[in-house]
């Protein structure tokens, strides 16, 4: 049988990327601005896809997947929570785009699934078995792999690590929990931006320039990061953790605060070796994704 | 074919339980004090084996799996770590047992893997895919089901939910990590020690007999259990959370915080209401297991 075209479209709060798969390769792609309402995406969306597939024919698609930030329903039907794509919230962007997209198959997808997806089909996650995802940006996002499956647990929310709780505080005398910060606020954007007063990007701009504050942030983040991969590792045991996003962009930075981390937590001699690797599938990684998902 | 015997022993640092078991049923039982070195050790667990099989054909027994609290090496020959019976640390213990007991087929297994292999079997896991059990004594243990897979992971020590770093203390001039406690020392005897200066069992007593403070601790360790709790959901995404151990004794004192843990720190609103069940399996369920680590 002839393999069929697929398209993945990443959906994303700025931009929206879009790529034509087949064979599992990356064939053509698009990247357009995000509209800031729903009709206006809904129209992107088709002038995406007309663009992708000029020249093939329509019963040679597959289908178009679609990668999205947020919470699914357990039926990847519904929207629930949209953390960057507010007008999405509770919207049934399911039956809306198979309205608008009609005879094409249409499948949906948490964004770090459909990253953890990539990396299991063309990239690091390609000869592992057991594997823990994390995307670094505005949030943190997480997924795993256990045994060469990713997991999407009972009610389709597994891997929602940026929640994880680190920081508890308590007054002894009450014993109540006053505080509680969790490794989004310790570990993303929003820890640099306290710190420093400016994004991740101008950060990482001022301590590549040698700026030693900026430098500090970095190195810092990589240490409370370090205690949620500790975490991690010592509750899943995987044979890498796999590191995207934004700020894992400041690698040579972050580094040595997560390996502090791993070093002083992780329980099992082992695990303490679990490898540490930077994901090199860029831009187009959660849209390949969503189009492997009509192939996994 | 005839099925076979099969025993289950779980070392314990007071006490080994054994079993007995055929068509995974327990047939007989027995328990004995812990000798306090590894030559006595040695010598009441082939007293115990004696005494379970009388008038049994040796033929007819296909193993004796041990369960035993600590670290093993991956390929489960080697006890690691071992808290409760330091005289084990480091022991070629599977090598040991084969030249004691000679003919048998011998298997070892971490007691937390044991433990949930018994609920999978014959407890509360039996109809379930998604399950993390944790056992709740001197510390805490943990192992985890995936779609009706136990997960041993990479390194062989997935589930090591007791290291997990929940206060975290910063000082934010120098932005160094000053101090952390883990899930063990907030949410099992130790805290319960050191707030109250005596051990859960007498604490549960006392809480049993109205007395305010000691129910208000076990409140507060249910609270920091369920911040853990709560972390492993948004992690796993489980059907179910199993507790066990001396802790999960007192049930009706810790539940309210556990739950209180959930509401406020689950991400997802379909995971808040993940089940939280008390194993029921009782006094034998490690060596239950242990002797299933045969026919999983």
């Amino acid at each position: 049988m002839k393999s069929k075209f697929y398209l993945g479209i990443d959906v994303g709060g700025s931009r929206i990327k879009a790529v034509l798969v087949k064979d599992k390769q990356i064939i053509r792609s698009k990247t357009e601005d995000s509209p800031n309402n729903l009709k206006g995406l809904l129209n992107v969306i088709v002038k995406i896809k007309d663009e992708l597939t000029v020249g093939i024919d329509q019963m040679e698609i597959g289908g178009i997947g679609f990668s999205l930030a947020g919470t699914l329903d357990i039926k990847r039907e519904i929207m629930l929570n949209s953390p960057n794509i507010k007008y999405l919230n509770n919207q049934p962007i399911k039956r809306l785009l198979e309205k608008k997209l009609k005879t094409y198959p249409i499948k949906l997808e948490h964004d770090v699934h459909c990253f953890l997806l990539a990396e299991k089909e063309r990239g690091l996650a390609k000869n592992l078995k057991n594997v823990f995802y994390l995307t670094l940006g505005t949030g943190i996002g997480g997924a795993l792999m256990v045994d060469g499956q990713i997991v999407f647990g009972a009610h389709g929310s597994a891997g929602e690590v940026g929640h994880m709780i680190i920081k508890l505080k308590i007054k002894n005398k009450k014993l109540k929990i006053d505080e509680t910060l969790d490794l989004e606020e310790l570990a993303a954007n929003k820890f640099i931006k306290k710190c420093l007063g400016v994004g991740s990007i101008e950060a990482e701009r001022r301590a590549r320039a040698g700026d030693k504050k900026a430098r500090e942030i970095f190195v810092q983040l990589g240490r409370n990061l370090g205690v949620g991969i500790a975490n991690i590792i010592n509750i899943f045991d995987p044979e890498a953790i796999i590191l995207n996003g934004g700020i894992a962009e400041a690698k040579e930075f972050i580094l040595s605060g997560i390996k502090e981390g791993i070093e002083k937590f992780v329980v099992s001699p082992a695990a303490k070796k679990t490898k540490i690797l930077f994901s090199t599938l860029g831009l187009y990684a959660g849209s390949l994704g969503a189009a492997l998902l009509f192939e996994k």
